[in-house]
């Protein structure tokens, strides 16, 4: 009682009176609304608002087979593209293998002097069913024109057919074999959505198997909780245009890829990790995210265990947006922000 | 067409392939929902998402004598807890003048040995309306316990009786007097929500006066853009308890403060103002915050403009919502954010 005779004054001195309600059942009752294109964001994002749900966000493939049609239709699309942003990055692309796993190494026209000796490792976002193969590289394609800077981009197994923990065997794999040619502080490493996930889960797999930390990392919108367990998987669900809500195919492919093995699995879901020891890291996400919790559960995680943490959250913007164009604000600002980042924090 | 033919495969990368809207009515419509306590807050916060709607979020006082009736009884509610918080934060709290202005000196039971030169000016919130007198001093006496610092807190002219720019011309008056005995480098800056608002539109007051600027600001969740202009004021509609809309008692406070005067004015909306030379800033939301973007898009300008510039979002908290206890976690890390931050960039 003591605290709550102070907490009641406390309320009123920001303008409030409230009574304590005691439901274990509480809901917050928020009434639909229309939400108007935010005149904050760039125009190039407001096309992207204006363009609706994205298309396949309520698709749920059935069966394994269902799956890699599906996936193959949406890299197909990609793949088509890719011609066009290499030209427009002016960066050159080779497929290659890094410890036996498949690799794309991105070459910009040019290496930034302060570059020369640092090496960024790259996972492409796609709940670790979309994006194999080069449809996986645009990220990479951007970060190594937009910085200058040399980036392995890793084509890790994916579910179905290659269910958790595959895809981090891989992406420890690289890194190890990485290491091998590079100081630990000259390589970051990075990745958007599901790539942000392993960019986390991969520091923790480095500690636990006494691996160096990578100099440095960034973690867009990173798919932090496999469960729908953070406060804007509800209070974005739909406001997001792109995951929409996690009852689309994206609580699905969580299932898949995790295969039947708990979700707090740190390597599954990196908000449980201890985060002791981490490097420098920079978290991004936007108004909208469906991940935006996904993204300052992590930040605050970090700052408590003292870790160099930087936060950066967009006007307007859904899961991941800002790598819709390199032509939008936005997309120059996410990958000046990294290049910038990576550029502080790894060694010379 | 160039462009988009890039953009397109660039969606389907991600998931998505969507075809363009180019209504220029566009509203993204997002059905009624149900959001539960965040499980992922604490408990202390669940405690306040419980205890539902602020009281007074929708009063909607019509002449000067009901705001002043309103705001006076929102005062004493306040001063009722004064005493038991000092206690608790153990400061001392001293009525005086600077410059002429009503302030409250704040001294905590000991001054940490690297803040012996230094001091901290605060603004409190509450639209520019509420929490006169000592009412306004709550985060002041917090930030001086937790932070081992001295805080002079403004007791600033309100609306209705003394509008734009009185609060603006005492809080100048305030820092320029501080300046006689304080070196710029040695004060900092910090409020939250008009308080907040306050912190940026001083830094804008003194580069336009020609006075150096302070060591470092924190803006909580400040009121940067006076009008309903800002993704959050229409995602978090309602999914924040405590401000809840824009079209409760916030919006007349606007309009009775700007008093006519254009709210693009960057002393009222310290986001439409030139952001070069400022000193380092921390701002702080929550995913909850109908402010959220007036949070971020400061934030994004800042860093546009070169500036040290740090952003905490705190995971399911309301506007201002971290002040509300000082034994909510959520509190404790705020100031001690505040805190860190101030010693990494005050002078000795």
């Amino acid at each position: 009682m003591k605290q709550l005779r102070l907490v009641l004054p406390l309320l009123a001195a920001v303008g409030l009176l409230v009574a304590p309600v005691l439901s274990q059942e509480y809901v917050r009752e928020v009434p639909a609304r229309q939400l108007p294109l935010p005149a904050t964001a760039s125009p190039e994002l407001r096309s992207f608002i204006q363009a609706g749900s994205a298309a396949i966000w309520n698709d749920h493939p059935a069966t394994a087979a269902e799956w890699r049609a599906w996936v193959g239709r949406a890299a197909e699309r990609t793949r088509a593209g890719l011609p066009a942003l290499r030209g427009r990055m002016g960066v050159t692309v080779e497929a290659s293998q890094v410890a036996g796993v498949n690799v794309f190494a991105v070459t910009p026209p040019e290496i930034a002097p302060e570059n020369r000796n640092r090496v960024l490792i790259h996972f492409h976002g796609g709940g670790y069913v979309l994006n194999p193969g080069e449809a996986g590289t645009p990220e990479a394609i951007m970060m190594a024109g937009f910085g200058r800077i040399r980036v392995i981009s890793v084509d890790y197994r994916m579910a179905p057919d290659f269910p958790y923990p595959a895809a981090m065997d891989d992406a420890l794999a690289v890194y190890r074999e990485m290491l091998t040619t590079h100081e630990a502080g000259r390589i970051g490493v990075f990745g958007t959505s599901t790539g942000g996930g392993m960019t986390l889960a991969l520091v923790l797999r480095a500690k636990a198997t006494g691996l160096p930390v990578p100099g440095a990392i960034a973690a867009g919108t990173p798919w932090s909780d496999l469960q729908k367990v953070g406060d804007s998987y509800f209070t974005n669900d739909t406001v997001d245009n792109v995951l929409v809500r996690y009852e689309g195919w994206l609580g699905d492919a969580a299932r898949l890829y995790a295969n039947g093995h708990d979700m707090r699995d740190p390597f599954l879901s990196p908000i449980y990790g201890e985060f002791s020891g981490f490097p420098p890291t920079i978290l991004v996400s936007g108004t909208r995210d469906l991940f935006l919790s996904n993204t300052v559960r992590v930040h605050r995680k970090l700052r408590e265990a003292g870790a160099v943490a930087d936060l950066v959250v967009f006007e307007g913007v859904s899961h991941a947006q800002y790598l819709f164009s390199p032509d939008m604000p936005e997309a120059r600002e996410y990958f000046r922000e990294l290049g910038a980042f990576f550029n502080t924090h790894l060694k010379g």
